[in-house]
């Protein structure tokens, strides 16, 4: 049966968030929204993707889906499918719109969405999960998937089908154990930077008492506030659990090591974001000096290429690559497969909204297929509107559980749809 | 007497430029575009400023300048010159927008716009040249402009104000100079990769007859079509003239390092943009192994962060910076400091449309008050659609003149507007 894709329709969502400070730190307080996309066939079946902005501007991102709409509608799904690399390059690298990137920033994101909602697409189709559908291609079939464009001193084609052909034994009881346990996870629910003292304390407190073993907190340009709040969370947390820190690039370099250096005492697993995230260069040298703190980065990395020097100058001991601010699912299998090589953990970026939806699936596939290896991994949870999506996430003891529907688990409810459009929505009439 | 910004209009323009290839090279071929941006206020005086795109996409951009409204309108001129740094963190750092870059692609170059516009105001409102507004502030009235976010590892504003005192003694000579000859120029106007061999022929055969010296060529992933076109332009431009090489981004790094050694023979000053702008890393490797051709970017860097760890990592042998992709005169002013520091020329990126009106300002700014140099520093020059601005660039003896009206040159011709407005203009109903 072939399956025409006939419409793109990009919808502007926004949650309003701000309004209790969820979400908060160093530099963002945001309206959490998305750029919702709908691939529509002829068939009856249809394709979700989003990607998540923080609320003013979101229309921009809409616009620039819309804009890609040309490239996508009147295709059929088994001739983007024959050739995934193809697809995503054609996207990526129009001749005209790269001049907006390139492969960066508002129309990189909106790239995501739509490359998403053909992987989502093409999973239904299949009857899968998208994690299985990926499991389940054969090594040659998922490199075919990659644009090598900038990255084959970091990683060749034929690189990335041994790496993934080393871990094929043990596939089958991996994918076992991901069904039985799921995929560890962590939370950032509980430090967001604008809540006060108490409510960061009593989260932290039901935080632990319902199980979980890493928190992570946010960190800012106060250095007393950062060791108050970090003294009150390693107090609550106790000496074996396992704490993160976030600055969310609010540091320029100098200033990131001397507050790192103040707030080791507090044992911090990682430090996310110290400084731009462009900034490759500093990461390194931030690494360097901290040493034997890690460093974390990746939510706000904007493609391939700042992950691949990432990797080069071992600026970065944790890769939190972002479900959708890159250009979607085949740029990320890239990025995991240049951390398997370099031998860097990834620990997706989630939160938001619908990020937690997305990255389970990443996870667990990068699992079962390219690490085989659970050390120094776990996935972002945060506890925040997965009540708006048709498959939400299953936290099961502090692991994501796999996820059983077709699909790539990103498709929004109708009445979420309906009551959180912007500016229209019954969320912002009021 | 106050002036208040009371509206920001933002408009597409395009020109079909890729009727007929100009402007083609290894991986663009467009249609010269400009998101064109007025600042009305309330006495009638208007600031312009536009950035410039390729054709498909303008529209997201237009979209973004209509975001970074709220930003702006309602504000004092004099309330946003005695804090411009202020003005330009609001603006680059909103707590909402600044998820969709930070300070990258389509919401960056619409900063870029609204924030040359508001220069441009400024310098009409002193009665005076972009330049000559620039040359004329003190010290640290220019450090005051600058965000110093996320650079301070490599220039501080102590630093950036002992920079330009040391050059205060020879400003008024240099100022006089400028003024008599003005800025030494280059063309591209010649070697389009989608010309045909006769049209690049006879186009360097009318460019070195009228006096051009440095000529630059467009290179592609072909390396004997490469071979082909160096040898007919250097025949022509003779062992004495300097010919420049530009791939465009559309090499890896191992490629880029083959094809230059391979075209080394042909004496290239520089090559230009041999792969991604993102790769600080790989641009040093090329320049490492090509050494001692040199290494030139710029045109599609996004930002002050990028262009710091091109320098610290001495990648870069030119600085190529735009005056619009990056977020206008304040950020250029870091870039062009940090490269003084870094001995560093700086050789803006021109072409497009309106990119020479702004670049010409940016260089002699630069020369007056900055590098008070003019060794290894040209302007790049194109000579399409100047006939479309107020005030467009005059070239004489192949250097660009001091612009003497007031204002930063961008301000287009009413009649330009109407008919090349996208989609209703004239340009566009036929």
């Amino acid at each position: 049966m072939a399956l025409r894709i006939r419409d793109l329709v990009a919808r502007d969502i926004r949650f309003p968030t701000s309004r209790q400070d969820d979400g908060s730190d160093a530099l963002n307080r945001g309206d959490y929204s998305a750029t919702y996309v709908v691939l529509e066939t002829s068939e009856g079946l249809s394709g979700h993707g989003l990607t998540f902005t923080n609320g003013r501007g979101n229309e921009i991102v809409v616009a620039a889906a819309r804009a890609l709409a040309p490239l996508v509608v009147g295709r059929e799904l088994c001739d983007i499918t024959r050739d995934m690399r193809g697809f995503y390059h054609s996207l990526a690298q129009d001749a005209q719109l790269r001049w907006l990137g390139p492969e960066k920033g508002i129309l990189h994101m909106a790239t995501g969405a739509v490359v998403n909602a053909v992987w989502d697409l093409w999973a239904r189709r299949e009857g899968k999960p998208l994690w299985k559908l990926l499991v389940d291609l054969t090594p040659q079939q998922l490199v075919d998937c990659i644009d090598f464009m900038w990255i084959t001193d970091a990683l060749t084609p034929q690189e990335a089908v041994a790496l993934l052909t080393a871990q094929e034994a043990g596939k089958a009881a991996r994918e076992a154990e991901m069904r039985e346990k799921g995929f560890p996870a962590y939370t950032t629910s509980a430090g967001w930077l604008g809540y006060s003292d108490d409510k960061v304390r009593r989260l932290c407190e039901e935080a632990v008492a319902a199980g979980w073993t890493h928190l992570k907190m946010k960190v800012g340009k106060d250095l007393d506030q950062n060791v108050r709040r970090a003294s009150l969370i390693r107090e609550i947390l106790g000496p074996k659990g396992t704490l993160m820190m976030d600055a969310n690039q609010c540091w320029d370099v100098p200033e990131a090591i001397e507050q790192m250096k103040a707030l080791a005492r507090f044992d911090p697993w990682w430090i996310e974001e110290p400084t731009s995230p462009d900034d490759v260069l500093g990461h390194a040298a931030i690494a360097r000096a901290i040493a034997p703190l890690k460093v974390a980065t990746g939510e706000a990395c904007h493609n391939r290429v700042i992950f691949k020097q990432l990797l080069q100058a071992q600026a970065i001991s944790f890769c939190q690559v972002d479900s959708c601010r890159v250009g979607g699912v085949n740029e990320v299998l890239s990025i995991i497969l240049m951390a398997a090589k370099f031998g860097v953990p990834v620990c997706p970026h989630a939160g938001g909204v619908g990020l937690c939806e997305y990255v389970q699936h990443l996870s667990i596939f990068d699992y079962i297929a390219v690490s085989g290896c659970l050390e120094n991994r776990v996935c972002e949870y945060v506890d925040h509107l997965h009540e708006h999506f048709v498959d939400p996430v299953r936290i099961v003891n502090g692991r994501y559980a796999a996820p059983t529907q077709p699909g790539y688990s990103i498709e929004m409810r109708p009445a979420s749809i309906e009551e959180y459009e912007f500016p229209k929505g019954a969320a912002w009439r009021r």
